[in-house]
């Protein structure tokens, strides 16, 4: 039952309501969409009667069919409801009061357990690490400068002029502009090798290689991996069912003499060429020949995962492994994760030219298709310039932040650590001096709010060498000065 | 080297700019943002000459510090480049160009094989159908009175107060605050037995199926799914590697007793018992208890596919047979691509508590976590009582639209099918008579511009029916009139 309220009456909410007499919306529609949001936002309580609909013609200067009309709209919607002879009330917002259900008898069994793959599939435990931009998480790019209100702006824009006909299932390798316009840019900045036919949209790297996992590899089959590698592309390759062959990586890359030896067939090879993660090394021209020369004789695939190029600090690009290869067996993963934000969950793969209709035929099964609006958001980011700006800009602020911390980290810590610039990327590798153990570092840091992440967790392997990966993008130069005096505090108590 | 143009000047530009002291962003930062704004979008042409700073401070009255500061900022970006004793031009956008690379010699070999499981995975052709909003394209929700206004002005408000924290990797089972709004609705409305903890949010009922179809079936394992059913699941399942044993739907839904006849041990059985798709039946209580207790005693899983439940016209809901479960065995799906948009790609799944785990770390390897923007929107959406005035909304506007449809459909067609109906949902099943092959008259249908599918493709063993799938969600009630009656003109010549 409706109860009265006197304060926060109609009239109030009501009392700079203006008609837009030039706006296409009816004016009933115009009246009933001001009142709705002012019960959406509590503005107007439960149970407030509303004014009969002749005293607010009246008063507002409009026809009383007008105000009958938009009550009836409100009443229709469920945002208010009617009582003969007491007038028009406030409805209740919808109850979502849960409904108590009857109990039910004792459980008769337990549920079935999960098949062996899916047992591959859940052994990893995500439990929730620090999102906030403490001092020094890994992988992340800056919050603090992101272009947000461009970026909505830009939003806005594009949702507002949306074309219907995409708002339905769309093309499940993603938003055709946008593929023109990522092609482009690959060509221009990363010597690709692609039209916008061999782009297929995914929600990051992750997806794009668990995808790519299931399409090129039987449950059994080798792999070469970097050791120390991505553990992201590892579990994903195991949820594959796939035979992983940690193969060293050298001072030019990963070692394919080193992998012959190992496993001399691999079925697929993934590698991290532009800069190798986590060691920084960027593979060399004759590393990079050698392995396409390898992979050619003994009918393998390679991904070549460039999550990291769009920051360089210093030092001349290599043109992608995928520019390389004539035969269509590199597969080039990307991602806009760090060039913009995780959370927009953007990236891509680029696809044979061939092949490019069959991986966007399984995507299609995988999840049918991409999310519109951070696509078409993206594509006019791209078209306007504005992501070549934003590029460009972050840069700078990336360039500033690893000086920042490599200078600190050689002030405070150069007698436990040593640090080399890195030409590109969000991240630092420092090496631990004289045999400290890395993982007890880590947890020493964490300790003090601190989150490093030790090197020897990338190896599957044993690991060789003992470093301490620092993030330097996420948190400004004042907050990197603090929490590498609060590490090494920590660190020499 | 940059040419001049006299047209488009920045003075013109810069006429209606007045600097806002209330602003927090500094002034240097405001008059970079607008003359940034006029390069994006192409207002200022590539080459022209900014004003000197003395000039353009003069004429705007700012300081001259702050234009000097407003051109370092846009040199520092990329837009302008200044040339000693010319002044500063505005720069080319990127040159997005393609860089001509060397010829590749020929190619050596072909690019590997897909594996037996890519196979299955990519062998389903995704040509494009129409999504435009023509009529009778089923399983689509009107475009054409989504409030894209509303939405768009929440998603504005939600993006502008985020919290940092949440714009990089996130929770692998969705926005939390979200997952609760939702697991309320689903009480309310559904009679579900589930807390936040349960929901983990996926793209869609797509991406839902072909996740819990890798976590609980290996391949060779034996799925019941009903026949005739729906198609998105049938190719995730085979996907999968699932042996499919289609199961005859009688008027109560799937044959609990046809099923055991054919093969007695399913270890999963996929059903859509609210309504069937296509057929449209609801599967009666006494069928759900016997399914469940079938379940029960072979060890199976259930999915419970509730595609279609938020719009309902006439009848009783039922429970969901999640809530009848006790043993943690049924696992619900449902998707916002009927109740809002499918190109939101925002769906979810229900898991049983002690499990919800597992599933939100299988979910982190095959693509981390949903977008965010999306699902802050609907939080809000749902919290503030709009998404459930939508619904209301659309209901009525849906039963209008059936109205239309089964009336025209009556009048003009009568002699050639019958058609019941729907109680809930956004199609409705014709039944040709006497004969007549469905494959057939949707061709005829389809030589004038309009769209049905034919009920026999939904058959994986023999048609038993001949019947044709209309949508009436997506096109206004005059398009529905013009439609059925050009169709009648079709097939009757």
């Amino acid at each position: 039952m409706p109860h009265h309220h006197d304060n926060a009456p109609l009239g109030e909410v009501l009392v700079s309501f203006r008609l837009d007499a030039t706006a296409r919306v009816p004016a009933y529609r115009q009246l009933a969409e001001r009142i709705r949001d002012a019960i959406a936002e509590r503005r107007l309580d439960r149970g407030t009667r509303l004014p009969a609909t002749r005293v607010l013609a009246a008063e507002l200067g409009l026809s009383r069919n007008t105000v009958t009309a938009a009550y009836d709209m409100l009443a229709a919607e469920g945002w208010i409801h009617s009582r003969i002879g007491a007038g028009a009330f406030v409805a209740s917002l919808p109850d979502q009061q849960p409904i108590p259900l009857p109990p039910l008898p004792e459980a008769p069994s337990a549920p079935p357990g999960f098949s062996r793959r899916g047992e591959a599939l859940t052994w990893v435990s995500h439990a929730a690490g620090s999102n906030r931009p403490v001092p020094f998480v890994a992988d992340v790019p800056a919050f603090d400068v992101f272009p947000l209100a461009a970026w909505s702006r830009q939003m806005a824009l594009s949702w507002r002029d949306v074309d219907p006909a995409l708002l339905g299932y769309a093309d499940p390798a993603g938003y055709l502009p946008l593929r023109r316009e990522l092609a482009r840019h690959l060509r221009a900045n990363r010597f690709l090798r692609c039209e916008a036919g061999q782009m297929i949209m995914t929600s990051g790297t992750q997806q794009s290689l668990d995808l790519l996992a299931r399409i090129l590899l039987d449950p059994g089959d080798t792999v070469w991996i970097e050791d120390p590698g991505w553990v992201g592309a590892r579990v994903a390759l195991i949820a594959a069912g796939a035979r992983l062959v940690p193969v060293p990586v050298d001072d030019q890359g990963l070692s394919v003499t080193a992998g012959a030896a190992l496993a001399p067939a691999p079925r697929l090879i993934f590698i991290t060429p532009s800069r190798q993660y986590p060691l920084g090394v960027t593979m060399s021209m004759a590393r990079r020949a050698e392995l396409l020369a390898c992979a050619e004789s003994c009918g393998a695939w390679v991904i070549e995962d460039d999550y990291d190029c769009e920051f360089r600090y210093g030092g001349t690009p290599l043109p992608a492994v995928q520019s390389m290869d004539a035969s269509g067996r590199v597969i080039y993963l990307g991602t806009f994760s760090k060039a913009l934000l995780p959370s927009f969950r953007l990236g891509f793969f680029v696809a044979p030219p061939e092949l490019a209709t069959a991986f966007a035929n399984a995507k299609a099964i995988i999840d049918k298709h991409p999310p519109l609006l951070e696509q078409i958001t993206l594509e006019a980011f791209m078209q306007s310039g504005r992501f070549a700006a934003h590029i460009r800009r972050m840069r700078l602020i990336y360039a500033e932040r690893q000086t920042c911390l490599i200078e600190a980290l050689r002030r405070d810590l150069g007698d436990i650590l040593t640090v080399a610039p890195a030409e590109t990327g969000v991240h630092l590798l420092a090496m631990l001096r004289g045999g400290l153990d890395d993982v007890t570092f880590c947890a020493q840091a964490r300790a003090v709010g601190i989150m490093l992440r030790p090197l020897s967790i990338y190896y599957l392997g044993p690991a060789r060498r003992q470093g301490v990966i620092f993030g330097f993008a996420a948190i400004p130069p004042r907050k990197i000065l603090t929490g590498v005096r609060r590490l090494a505090g920590a660190v020499r108590a």
